[in-house]
């Protein structure tokens, strides 16, 4: 036997006798350490519960100055929303419908589903997750300026337990909607049309009601709010129609299957048009 | 007084009538709907423990084949992943330390912090679509290929009460790194450098030891897997730095504040040199 | 002055020094310490669900032994449990129904009810220690043998979001009270009439369905098990009743208000005459 | 064969079938309802944290008026909950120490035990009921008058992760009870003593410091304070002495194994003379 041989065989053995201790000692490490999973906690949702999650921006007031969005609203961001919302509902089907408005999105799953055995975590953190990535993947389509930095959305997880506290949530959701866009809809006109400092807007409409704003709209400046668009005034409801569609009906469709629209979700005409919560 | 003006004076009135009622309604509507809000719950962390949020690729398997990942490590997917968590750490100045390996990152906030109040929603929803996002944004810096769709994380919490437990949690990541690693070097060297089908390379390392894994690499295909990169072997690991760096130190960090490493974690010698978690 | 009496005015000077400091250190104390309320967790209950507490005989089968149960079933021990449970309505008017079988209890609050803001720990603690200080109490009442020990009961919250989920818990607990009761009374007649061990008499119907073991008391025993008294077949369910009732009418009554019945409550008839849940 | 004979077999034929569909019925009841297990949560506490049970009376000052306690102190109440105290440490060996005031208990898990899989509302129910079941239990041990009613606990569960903040609560207790007492004492003295009303001995004391009472105290009734009982200013804290003791030295014990002690457990010197939390 050559020396060589003798001194690789040797190497080998040594080598071998080097790992085997150092594999144990990997394998005893990771049992050992391994303890350290049970400090995880069981969030499952409540079973027979609706389940909704909503998704904030995250310091979009900054966000939206800096990337010049038209104010009171910006059509292109509201379509990005949407999209984005559309992308969560096509990777969940248990989703049977979103609702949007300004920079936030709700999810509402179907209260009978079982993904991810209902765990809260996971869900809002996927849907966070994958509705932030779709939002900036789909950025360019929407805006001609470029994403200066990545935006981000929080997300929470709301149970209801019957449908009635479901359907209140929505409408809550669009009241805000409605309350809000009046506001800045009256507070943008008089700054951008009433040259008003930011400031005077402010004071001229603080303590106003809804019908204050509006007869200001009107008569000083010629603006009839119910004839501003539905998507600015109602927000995006976005809900799953299965039925075969020619290329034309499937015109400004989000998806081939998701339907977006810009309809009163306070009332009882919407619900029984589209059986969703039966 | 001319018909034109009372006319004009009595469909203000109208308009004013139905608009007060209106948004009466509206009012009395968001103040009806708003109880909902109770169905929210209160998710704090319990005070003085460490806080650690952990984000997870969804489908990453999928993902990488469709976005042709090297085999057994993407070098570029490991640095866009230390960069996107670089951006989570510059946004939430309480984490004091990250790790990663693969498709997952660790985020350690501080024990004392009250960031967001400690509401386990409000910080893993945060940190996963941080995280995500800027994964997407920064793709193009790291990728030649484009995104073909939006990627997703999920994320949780996991609160440690003692600073042996946390050391313990960091550890179990890296002996997992290490396990993981070394398995898919053997695994992805029999299949493309050994001509083995997948199924034959897996039959070949069942119920085989880390010694016999390292063994078939060095004798059979004379690699050394201790001269992998560190990165592959070791994870990553982002702690910050404040201390005023030259030009020429400043070189290859990740952020002016940040550095990324590739050390060993589960010993005592790196949280000797980083006073992180005293 | 008198030396005595500047003595007696210096000792009060210093004694107010020393208690000043000492009072300070203490007031001092106690804000200092106080910051450990933050770490009671808020624990309410999703509203408007049907909460459920269950109390349960912790060591219950040495129990009986120890106070000489009668087998299979003993009508102190069960009136005893139902005088308990009458308490525990008696003293939380949320409280709709009880229902009751062996050594547990079962009370269903309100589904809109808010007592102690729905706080879990809060009710079910509650719920556990009335139940069981009731059963001390009233023990002399119900035996005579005298208690040698304190016996104690463990308790649980859980929520019901609809009225079906609620009457099926209700069912399974009366089902689980027909089929424990049934094997009982197989087990204790083949042992008390039939001679057979303990060991003999498990062998004997292990394997058995409900109808062998109905079989068995019928024709070995000559024992209908449909005769059995309703008290054990069927549990206790105990319901309010308000309205005004003659000297007759209250005899074998729980309390005034309080009805103890020993009803099947899984068919509708039951819920049809006691509007309970509507 | 004779047509009784015919008639009881077809009798028993009969039964059998009715039996057959019966009992299968309520197995498949049984196994139908039983999805309703799944609305249970868990609600382990987080691994290696110091488990608090505390037990509050509820309603203890109607109860201690009705039962016609001393004031402002009642020893015999007060060796009761101490006696009531010890019989949960002894059901519960995971306990290593127990603390008492008032109305109110605190019982101390050991951070490594996991009875009951940690399971919080299994410890608090638990707790609270041994501990009313022994009050009421032991009741004529140390009250001459019977008890009019059965009084209640309820019980609460919290975490503290560190041992500085388990001592923190404990010294939060005890500062508590020293506030609470000197309040009381000098209360008490000046409506039983002084002839006060309530409504005067409330208004003289409003505003006061500690030592001001005190010296209204001293310097009006010739009390010092501190030469009160322990019992009342430090309250009772049970600890476990495993020693070997001689009969004489088990005198006045609370059982053989367990210690009450009237001692401050807000300095170092307890701790360091027991080595209860190390």
């Amino acid at each position: 036997m050559k020396a060589a041989l003798v001194s690789t065989k040797l190497h080998h053995l040594y080598r071998n006798l080097i790992w085997r201790s150092f594999s144990t000692k990997f394998a005893m490490a990771n049992s050992k350490f391994e303890y350290v999973r049970n400090f995880e906690t069981d969030d499952r949702c409540l079973p027979n519960t609706w389940i909704v999650v909503r998704v904030d921006g995250r310091g979009f007031h900054k966000f939206s100055e800096k990337h010049e969005f038209a104010k009171p609203n910006d059509k292109r961001s509201l379509d990005l929303m949407g999209k984005a919302a559309g992308r969560v509902m096509t990777e969940f089907k248990e989703i049977c419908l979103a609702y949007g408005q300004s920079d936030e999105f709700s999810f509402v799953f179907k209260r009978d589903m079982d993904l991810h055995k209902r765990r809260a975590s996971k869900l809002m953190t996927s849907v966070a997750s994958i509705f932030t990535s779709a939002f900036v993947f789909h950025w360019p389509q929407f805006f001609d300026i470029p994403l200066k930095y990545p935006p981000s959305f929080d997300g929470r997880v709301v149970l209801y337990p019957s449908t009635q506290n479901l359907r209140d949530y929505l409408s809550w959701r669009q009241a805000d909607c409605h309350i809000n866009n009046l506001y800045n809809t009256a507070f943008w006109t008089l700054v951008l049309k009433g040259n008003l400092t930011n400031a005077e807007a402010e004071k001229r409409l603080c303590g106003t009601f809804a019908n204050d704003k509006n007869e200001i709209l009107f008569s000083e400046f010629g603006i009839n709010y119910n004839n501003e668009p539905q998507l600015f005034r109602k927000g995006t409801v976005l809900v799953r129609d299965k039925k075969k569609k020619s290329e034309e009906e499937l015109e400004g469709r989000l998806t081939k299957d998701i339907l977006a629209l810009n309809e009163d979700i306070i009332g009882d005409a919407f619900w029984n048009n589209h059986k969703i919560l039966d």
